[in-house]
Parts: C-alpha cells; sequence; structure tokens
C-alpha cells in the first residue's frame, strides 16, 4: 500500500554519506588563561579540522571547520576555558531540503500528501463503537475527506481517562475505512504494538507527547508504513526536525510532518497553533507538513478559520476532528466538529486552496 | 479627520453602567479550619452579595454571586482558609461583544477597518530620511497599502540602537502622507510626547512593550484620535483585551487590535504569531483585529504566507514592513520586505480575501 | 534490595477506592439557547449529580456535584451550549498529601529519600568505559553522594549523537555500583527493555522527554524497583503529578519526583529551573521531590548556587552530573562538574542542609 | 540621601569610552548568489572591518571583526543572501562586569544593597491608610527589614482595579518611612511623575510591565536616586541587563535587579520564580541583584521557602510583601505575609545567610 519513491530515496541517502564540512565558532571565558586559545586549536588541529583565529579586545573567539561528526566528538563545550560553542548549520540532514530539493509526496493507500491537492484528514478522536465509526466515518466521507483517523490508542494526561480499545478498535478502524473506501491512519505509543498497528493501518502516527521517544521513532522508522509525526507540545522547529530524522535515518523517506499547536502561556486556547512554522519548514525540508487545527486551538468555533489559514500559508493537508455526535464524543469533544460543521469547513476551504493554486 | 461614531459609543457606555452580576467559586484548602466556610459566607452576606455552599467529600466549595466590583472588593483570595478564588466571566467589559454585539469599524483618516474591506497599513520601520520615506510611501501606495506607517520614536532594546528622529520625523511623515493622499499611524512611547504626536498623525499606535503602560493608556485614551493597539509579548489575550478596556474607558471607542507575536520558546522566528487570537478575539470583542505579520515572523520570507493566513481566518487588516532598499534600512531590515515583494504579497492577497468575502 | 512499606501502600490504595464526590462549574455561552441550563441540568441529575443553579444578570452558570468518575464521563465541555467547564480539584488522588498526609520515605538500594537527608545522587552523563565509571564512581563517593547514577541508553536529540551501550553499560554500572558500595539509578526508555534494566538497576529512571510516555509508565509501575520521574520539559506540575498517579495506579508507591527545569523563553541557561515547585508539591503531595540542578541550568558555574537553593527551599535531594574528566565526556559535558567541584558543592551544601534543619 | 561612589562610576565610564571590537558571524542562505560572499565581504572592508571567509561545502560562512557600533549600522541581516547573523558577544557594556569588575553597592538611604548583609525591603503592596502603613512598617521593622516598600501608583491590569492614592500616598509613605527610621522605595510608572516620587522617595522603583518602557528608563536614570529594576514578565536576562544599560547610559551607577519571576506555562503559581538568573547575572554584572519571592510564587506558603532559596544562591537581598491584616489588603492579598509570618521568615533567613557567608 504503500508507494515506492527509490530514485529519490536513494539518490538523498548516498549524498547523506559524503562527508559533511561544516563551521563551529567557540567563544571563550573572559576569564580563559592565556594558553587556552593555542591549546584549544592544536585539539582542533589534532582533529583533523581546519582552526581560525579571530582576536577581538574583549574576548577570544575561535573556529573550527571540518567533519560535524568529529567537531561534536570533541564536545569543545565541556573545556573550562569555553563560554559556548555556536554551531552555525542546522544538524539535520536526510530532512533538508539543501541535500534533497524536490518535495517529497508521501502515499497514505491512494492518497498524495505533498502534491497539488491539499489533503483532508478527518475522523473522530477515538475509536468507541463499530456504529459510532460508521456514522463519523461518513460524515467525514460525505465532507470531501480522503484518508480515516481515529485512535485505538490514547494518551490521557489521568490515568483515569478512556485510554482505546486497543487491538479491538484497531479491527473496527480498519473494516470501516475498508468499507468508506478511505485508507486510515492511527496513532502507536509503544514498540510493542508497532507490529499490529502496522498490520490494521495504512500510516502510523506518533504522538506530541511521544515526539522524542526515541526508541518508538527508531522502530517506528523501519516499520514499512508512512509516518505521520506530530510536533511535541514544547519542540522547537529544529528538534522537530531531528525526530524526522530519526525516522528517515532509520530507513523510511515516507514521513508527513504535522503542526498541532506548541505550548505557550496562553491558556484562552489549549495550545497556540504555530502557522508560522509552516512556511518556514516547507524551505527548509523536502517533507510535506500538515496542520491538526483541532489539537491547535483546543475549540470548536476555531477550527474552521484556522483550518483556512493553514490552507493559505501553504500547508500540505489538514487533520481535523469530526465525530458524529460530538456532545456524546468519550475524548475531545470540545474540539470535535459536528457533520454539518466540517462540511461547512470544506466548502469554505475550496476557495481558499483555489486562491494559492491548490485543489481538495 | 475622526469619524465620529456617537451612537453606538453612547449605547454601550450607557449599558456599561449597569451593575453586572457575577459568580465566583471560593475553594477552601483541606487544612481551612470547620469555621472558615461559615465566616467566608458571612462575609459574603454582609457585602449584600448572595452565597452558595457546595458541599464536597474531600473539599469545601463556596459560591458569591452579586456586582463584581463588591466581590472584587472582598478579595476573598486573601484569606488564609482560602486555596483559589475563580472568577468565572471575563472582567472586561465595554470592548465585549457581549455588551456591544455590532462590529465596530475604526477609521483612520478616510479608510476604514473593521468593516467588509481589508486594509493594509505599510511602510518602513522608522522614518529616516525624506527621500527614504518619499521612496516607501510610493512602494506601499503602488502596491495597495492604503494607509502609511513609520516610526519617529522607536522603542529599542539596547541604548545604543538609533531610536528615531522624534519631532523631526513625525513632521516628515505628515508631509510624505499628505504628498502621496495617505493617512498616517506612528507610535507614541511617552506621555509627554502624545500632544506632538496627535498634531502630526492620523492615529496613536500603543507598542507591544508599552501595551500594559497604563499610565500610557489612560493619556492616549485621551487624546481624540484612534488607537492601534499592539498586543504584549506574553499578554494574555485577556489581558490584551484589558488594555483596550483602559482605553475604552477613558473615552474612545475607536480602537484597533494588533496582534504581531508573542514570545515563545520557539526562537527559530523572532515571535511565534498567534493567529487563534484573530477568529477568538473578533467572537468576544467588536473591536477589529490587525495582524503585522513582520513582528510575527521576523523573517521576511514568512511576511507573505503568514499576511494570506492572517486574512484567511478573519483578520480586517495587516500592518507591514516596507522600505525601498530594506538592506539599508536602519532597523527591522531583516522582516522588511522589497517593494516588488510588497506588490506580489498585494497581488496575492486579493485572491484569499475573495475566498473568505473581502476585498483588498 | 527494594524496601517494602505495606501499611502505608495498603491504607492510602484502600482510602483511594472510595468514592470522591467533586464540584464542577459550568459556564453557558452568551448565545445558549434559553432550555439549555434546564437540559444541561436534566443530564446532571439523570446521572446521579447533584445539579446547582446559579444564575447571573449576563451568563448563565451550573454546577454539578458528585463522583468525579460520572462528571468526566458526561463530557459536559463538548455541549454547544458550554463555553467552558471548570473542575475545581486536582484530578489526581493517589500521590495526593490529602488522602496520605505523612510523607512517604522511598528506598533506593539501602539509601532514603524523602527523610531527614538530604539525599545526592551522583555520576556522569553515560556509561563510556570502565575506567571512567570507576574514577567518576570514586569521586562521586568521595565527595558524598550516596547513589550513582550514570545513563545505559541516553535520550538524544540528533540521531547521530552517541546513545548509549545498552545492555553492556548496564553490567558496568552495576559492577561500579557495587564496587563501590553505592546503589545505581539508570533510566529505561523501551517497554522492551525494562527487565534487563530493572534486572541491573536499584532505581529506574523515567527521562523528561517520556514523562508522557504512558505505556512506558504503566509498564514501569509495574517493574518492582523505585523509579525517579523526571518532571517533563513543557508539563505543568499538575500533569507531573499525574504521570506520578500512573506509576501509582500501576501498583508501586516509591515514585521520586525529580524537577530538572522547564523551558521557557529565557535563553541563557538550558532550561528555567523551577524551584517554586518543590514546596508547591511538598504542600501538596507524599512523594519526595529531588531536583537536578546539572539540567536545570546545563551551566557548570551555576551547579552548585542551585543546588544550594534547590536544599534551603525543601528538596529530599539533588541528582549531579560528576565526570572525572568532564572535558572528554562524550554528553553533557558543559554542565558536568569537576571531582574538585563537586567536593566543593558538598561541602557548601552541609551548612546549608543544617540552616533548614537537615542533613547529608 | 545617595551615596556617591564616583571613583567607580568615572572610572567604569570612561572605559566604556574605549572602542570595543566585536567579532560577528554571517550565514548565507543555501540560495545565495555566487557573488554575494565578496559582495558581503567588500562591504565588511569598506566600513573598515576585518572580514573573514570560512567556506564550508554546504554553506558561506563569513565573519566581520570590528567596532560593534559599525557592525550594526551594517545591518547585515537585511541583506537577501544572508539567512543569520550572530554577534558573538553581549551588547551591553557599562552593566558588564568585564569592564568593572568589582561589586557595585548601592545604597537606599543608609542600607547598602550589594556588600557582606542581605538587605531585606518589605512592606504592603500599596499604601493604603495612614494606619495600615504605621502598623505594616511596625510590623516590617520588627521583623528586621531595614527597608520599606509600598506603591502609591500601581499597575493594575483591570482599569477597574485600586490604582493607588498619587501624591497623597507618597506623602504617607515618606511620613511613615520617617517614623520607622527606614528609608523608602516606590514606584514611578510615568515621566510626568518623576519629581514627585524622588521628592518623596529614596529609590525608585520600574516595574516589570515598564522594563521595557525606554522614555521611563531614560528619566529615571537621571533622576538623582537609586533604582530598583524589575525584570519583565518575558525579559530574556540579556533584555533586562540592557534596561539596565539605559539607567547607566543616563547617568547613574546606582541600579539594583530584582528578579521577579518570569511568565511560563506554568499556572499553579503566579509567575515562574528564575532563580538560575541570580548567580547567571552575578558573574556577568557587577550590579546587586535582589529577589521578590511574593510576586514570584503569588503564593504566601511558598514566599519563606523562596526567599530562602534566593538567599542562598546569592542573591544580595530580598524584596517582600508585608500586611498588618493581608485579609483586609486591597491588592496582591494573596501573597502577602502576615505579621508573624515574616517574622518566621526572617528567623529562617539568618542560618541560611550565615550557611552563605552573609548576614542580615
Amino acid at each position: 500500500m504503500i508507494q515506492q519513491r527509490p530514485a529519490i530515496g536513494g539518490l538523498f541517502r548516498i549524498r547523506s554519506r559524503q562527508k559533511a564540512t561544516r563551521p563551529m565558532i567557540i567563544v571563550l571565558k573572559p576569564s580563559a588563561p592565556r594558553d587556552a586559545a593555542d591549546r584549544l586549536l592544536e585539539r582542533i588541529s589534532a582533529a583533523g579540522l581546519q582552526p581560525l583565529h579571530m582576536p577581538g579586545s574583549e574576548r577570544v573567539v575561535l573556529g573550527a571547520l571540518g567533519d560535524e561528526r568529529v567537531l561534536a566528538e570533541l564536545a569543545l563545550d565541556s573545556d573550562p576555558a569555553v563560554e559556548s560553542v555556536k554551531p552555525i548549520l542546522a544538524p539535520y540532514k536526510l530532512v533538508s531540503r539543501e541535500l534533497h530539493p524536490h518535495d517529497t509526496i508521501v502515499s497514505i493507500g491512494n492518497v498524495e500528501i505533498g502534491g497539488a491537492r491539499v489533503a483532508v484528514i478527518a475522523g473522530p478522536c477515538a475509536v468507541e463503537t463499530p456504529d459510532q465509526m460508521h456514522a463519523s466515518a461518513a460524515a467525514a466521507k460525505a465532507g470531501g475527506a480522503t484518508v480515516l483517523r481515529a485512535g485505538a490508542y490514547k494518551p490521557r494526561t489521568s490515568p483515569y481517562g478512556f485510554s482505546g480499545h486497543g487491538p479491538d478498535g484497531l479491527r473496527i478502524l480498519r473494516e470501516v475505512g475498508d468499507a468508506h473506501g478511505m485508507p486510515v491512519v492511527t496513532e502507536v505509543m509503544d514498540t510493542a504494538d508497532i507490529a499490529v498497528v502496522a498490520d490494521h493501518a495504512d500510516a502510523l502516527q506518533v504522538g506530541a507527547r511521544n515526539m522524542q521517544n526515541f526508541a518508538l521513532l527508531r522502530a517506528v522508522g523501519k516499520a514499512g508504513r508512512p509516518v505521520v509525526l506530530k510536533r511535541g507540545l514544547s519542540a522547537r522547529i529544529e528538534e522537530w526536525l531531528l525526530a524526522a530524522e530519526y525516522l528517515l535515518a532509520a530507513g523510511t523517506d515516507q514521513v508527513i510532518l504535522c503542526e498541532r499547536g506548541i505550548r505557550t502561556f496562553e491558556t484562552a486556547t489549549r495550545n497556540t497553533l504555530d502557522l508560522n512554522c509552516v512556511p518556514y519548514v516547507k524551505a527548509r525540508s523536502h517533507l510535506p507538513v500538515i496542520v491538526d487545527p483541532s489539537h491547535g486551538t483546543g475549540k470548536r468555533d476555531l477550527v474552521t478559520p484556522m483550518a483556512l489559514a493553514a490552507t493559505a500559508c501553504g500547508a500540505d493537508g489538514l487533520m481535523v476532528e469530526v465525530h458524529q455526535d460530538p456532545a456524546a464524543a468519550l475524548s475531545d469533544g470540545a474540539q470535535t466538529l459536528y457533520p454539518d460543521q466540517f462540511a461547512a469547513l470544506m466548502s469554505a476551504l475550496r476557495p481558499v486552496a483555489a486562491a494559492v493554486g491548490r485543489a481538495l
């Protein structure tokens, strides 16, 4: 079900094996002894790197140029004479557009994400019952969604919340997706569950709270399924791209980045949707970027305007919570759309997508 | 030059003199002595408020219902038996849509903000020279901006930065605005400068760093000019609306709210543009909301996509930095558009505005 | 090696099976239809809860009182007439001091944490080599540390960083701990590794990035070892306590909370050490709280002053990175103390601990 | 009443007139045209700076070395070929310990701040009545406070809160301070009020919300009184030091920095007290640093432990809210100590101060 794109994948993997040279700036403390600069420059030279001396009247600043892994192993920031070390280039590589200039298109089942169409992934927060899933999938499909989402394993802040039906939920999700002709994406939270989730789902989702669960990333990257990687609540963009780098380093290039709001001081909304990241990441990475305005706002009334905004600034798709009866949903009801609200969202979305040269 | 709108202003000022009743919830500490609840309920009654008792098996919870100023004066959160006091309703009133359901339209010169058109305010960060201002205003006007912006008093993080030409800058701004037929808006930073700024500008801007400079807010609210109130870097939406409440309480209802990015942990962009706030505030306040994607991103390449996103989610206008030669600008150059980039932004904006039922 | 404390554990587990009644406040939207209040009050009654009506002139506010799980299942915040739902009490229970007033003392090997002594856990960031571990353990022991720490599984932001020696590292750690008579604590990152880590370590650490890895929490809570639960980078205190609630709900009451700095806008330090949380949590939970000034600052020069501060405000222990040669450390070198710096920290700590009635 | 320290002040002012050379790193975009590096190096040379070329295989990185004002005027970050510009050294100077290695001691009346003693400034949030002030000052004095604080001009989030008695409040404060033999410090919020506040107070406070009110900073720096500069809610340490730089550049060297908590995602406490900043700033600036645990926590029960923590990590003093009857206070009651709590704080503080080599 996964579209193979060996040519591009092969290309950038070969290129990434090239040694990358990279400059690094080392600022010494005002109290550094006179011979510290010489000692550090010697260490830099001895490691086969090119040393640079930038004397100032106030502080001594050094530079080192060479293979970035050698630079990292030197760990110059541990030296007591060093105040700070500033790497100049971002440390991600496989996800970078510099080495892979063309957009990657990821296929979930027969749906392409990252191409000319804005893909809409929709469905309820959780798989509750077959009836609820059928009705919610029908609503998603009727509105125009092309991929179905729902959770069988639910991360919950409290141990007393509904945490999903597990394998039973996966079976329901698969049946409902097939019945409605929609590929399905669902979250996996534990390395022990990857096989069963990959058996039932067309794409695996790594949730915000697991964005730096590195054991999970390494294993999911080898599971043979496309991955939706949500941004962590307090993840800087660079850390998000490095989490994606884990996935690509594990062997897949079928990764979709999903912005879903970050945690800030603002409490009026559940999260602060950081749409700046959409054009920022699109310029720096070849991976598709989608936006989840449901978690990004936490409020049903804000989902549609923020879906339009996400599309206007270049998102490749949306992930939206829709439920046949949100007032009865077991989780996330306050941010979940009613079927008619989702239909209205899709109607409003079409002209905005067209205005930026995309279709639904 | 200020459009008078007495009917609406009069209406909501009269209504705001009505007493507002409001419920408040008081949670006692687990360690509160047995008689604390009775004592507090007596204080609530004695103040003429309606007391409510909500006994739980774990904690005692009390309620109080009545005039909100009386509630505030009771200062129940200072009582040693009280763990927390939760006011239920937002404490702003004059800015609230509950008391003033219709949109307020603010006029800067002959330009309406808050109506059917998306207003674009553009210009350089600072007034540098007459030539720079003429060329930049021509670029703004040619692109389709209707209001001219530029600073004569510049807040600068360092005392050694260029801090503006003051009254000389105001004169240049006025002349250039008149020459190009554009009303002008400019920042005022000190109560001592309000008179001279109001003499030269069609609208006064209160900057992000002064959003809670309450002395300035009170004085600007009496200056007889419309006000652009930028959101503070760490201001919650409620605090921003309360800052606007200062302006309205001082006598003006010609206030435009401007989102310009908040400070978060993300360092890839200068600020995190919080577009969630646009539909959130529009639902709760009758005041127009505009967005500044220049400060909101700090990066030239992100200005256009975020201008489109702001418009898509309902912003009433934009404030954009444009300079005839950003590479030579004395401040904010990295986020300032070249004339041709601004023209391209405006071209891209038209279909997006149309897609959400607005015009430029 | 784990001290059994069945009496206390049994007591609070029995008490937690009691039904907890809890009040909840429901605020309706201004636009809510007139019959919405009646409808909601009926739902509250039908669920066996006590309904409360608090009419105000501006908004309708309702209350519900009763079993908290029934309240949660009602999911009233999903109702389209509801603006917000405010639970009044914190949703954690087993970790709460309300139901378990006495301090829990956790034993790692023969070292008690949470009692009269301030426990100091020290060691290098990672197990590198047997020699490095022996020398670093000797430095920790000589300074006065009583528990040894070092990582065999290292979470690294980049997939290209040193990620630990795994089982080989665990064997070295165990041997070095035994040789120096120090119990050992080390991080576990994957449910698949819990058995092997529990075989080699006296206590398991759940790292900041996994604080909401709920699958890991559930499994670690059943592993039969005390747990050090680090606070997540963006975890509110309540979420941290709920993560601990997962561990207690899984069957252990041997949990130590570790503050290690939160992520804020401040970039001068690696994290912002939130010492407010120490007295705040100690007042609300019976679990011991320790502080990691190494990660909490990211700078070697700040470790000692913040260790003193943590002890002064009531921390039950410290976790400090010490390495025989930080300049050669494979990770975290910039925040790691030299042996003589650690000895100086311990000398400075003794009088501060004494000043607040504790010993080392 | 202001202790003159001309020798030191004179010294560092002379040194600050020296030209400071400073390195700067310029990273080009991957898309930068081939001749961009040459063009930029020429601009750097033409400005009299020393250009540096650091070619890498992935990106072009340039350096520039020379007078920092010339570097700032070049505004290289505005160039379209430039991705980012990284200044290497902090841009503050007069406040820096590099140019002024010895501690500055600031005198408020006859009380020295920054020397061997930990100075305690205490008093109510606001001047309410003569009786309230006398009783509160007596409580502060009895506990051991040496400076009296209280506000006559109060910044309030809502325009409907109590905003202070203004000049009447200043008169009461002066009389009460004289009656109890305590110098007084009080906040000034408007340049128009500086003269009257300076007439009545021994020191002027600039509040957190005005930390970047640059007009106020410039004027307060010329008022001839020592200044307590509170850190802004979202101010990075470098910005706080630059705000202090405004004061020193205006002519005073009698500046006390006051940490009072920053705004983060944590809502359990009013603010997050950032004690990391105490040793960080003390290492980099010669100015005294004090801590306000009342605003820094917002909770009465946390004030004492955080006062101890602040002292343990090197604070030169404390600012604490004490009121004769906090339950009746017009503002900030929840974080204000009762007289006996303040006495207990001071008793607990003495041994902690002694443990770090200080006295009260």
